[in-house]
């Protein structure tokens, strides 16, 4: 018995190294540049190794969109367990996803074949969906709260705001390489902030802007600034 | 010399021909996935035709890339020439490249190319450059014209408005095939003006949102809006 659990445990790990030396390869060169051969070769395993976890490409890549799914949800859900006002949570979702972007590969990768997948036929868009549904709720919770004006209609609002965060990090990774992307989603904010907050809450607006999840690293725009509280 | 021109204007039609051939093929396969071959059989010319106009691939992608730049510039210029205020030529700028990329092969082709080839090292950053440019100049115009809060930086603002306009339509790709593209970046208008125009000019919202272009085809979403004047 104790064998077979070590084995399985072997076997998972191997899964796990297939999965990200295929996010690797399949970020430098897309879900078609990528081929089989050079996903074994970087991630330093034999064919056999990998057929019996993967039956093809199209699987290994299903299986990094379903990855960078569940991220998405365990990090929304731990953003949803914060005790700040939903303005402020929306504010942190867009930090989150910027810091999951630079730090995990398995994010990028699921983006890239997203997005290459869409080109000519509809591509999967549950990452995208996920934080549109959770900035929605927000939205109308944010309302509720008073901290965006009641005419703003939350499903546009949340598709605006998840698209407005996607381009600036295309273009912060077009011109930047993503080395500036934590300060341009801090723009974001700012540029947007002033005309969603009643204007009773302009005081907030900064606080709102510095939001932060206690879970992720402290932000470098966070570090010029004085501490919350 | 009859024969000669007549030489020369077939070459430029056969160019013009395996360039849009190229196009297609590399929007929908993607830089790294289409082959010459394939470029080849889509243009529905010889291999002699092609290597006649171009040595390579990525020469043909260069060429798709300096074409997107090129029709970027001049309905950039065109915008420019528009008796309007500097704010409502921004809004008519994002309208403009919403245009082009439902309407233009060679435009969707060479966002495809840049954003694939800036996932590992730095692509092709012109395009998006030059809206940038663009829309910098006219916020700091909208600042004297008095549309646009003094306090926002015309640099930062630009980068944004761009990178907002960016991943608006890449949402807009992934959930709905780019159908609602018109209707998405109206929705950033919306959103964004009341924030960015002093109070004093909000009555002008409305009319600065449905600003657009003049040589552009009248937007779905100003169909269903009285007219302007």
């Amino acid at each position: 018995m104790w064998v077979v659990a070590q084995q399985q445990a072997r076997a998972v790990e191997t899964r796990a190294q297939i999965v990200r030396g295929a996010a690797e390869t399949f970020e430098k060169q897309g879900y078609v540049g990528a081929s089989l051969g050079t996903i074994i070769e970087n991630a330093g395993l034999t064919k056999g190794a990998l057929y019996f976890h993967f039956r093809s490409k199209e699987e290994l890549a299903r299986c990094i969109v379903a990855e960078q799914h569940a991220t998405s949800i365990a990090s929304v859900e731990a953003i949803g367990r914060e005790q700040a006002p939903a303005i402020e949570q929306i504010v942190m979702l867009c930090h989150e996803m910027a810091r999951q972007i630079v730090h995990d590969p398995i994010v990028r990768a699921g983006i890239r074949i997203t997005l290459e997948l869409s080109a000519d036929e509809q591509g999967p868009a549950d990452p995208y969906l996920d934080w549109i549904n959770t900035c929605e709720q927000l939205a109308r919770r944010a309302i509720v709260q008073g901290d965006l004006t009641p005419d703003i209609d939350p499903p546009r609002f949340a598709r605006f705001v998840i698209g407005a965060f996607t381009g600036v990090q295309t273009v912060s990774q077009v011109l930047a390489q993503r080395t500036d992307l934590e300060q341009r989603v801090d723009d974001m904010w700012m540029f947007l902030l002033p005309g969603i907050v009643p204007a009773e809450r302009h005081p907030d607006i900064d606080r709102i802007r510095k939001a932060r999840s206690v879970g992720a690293p402290l932000a470098r725009v966070d570090a010029q600034l004085p501490p919350r509280g």
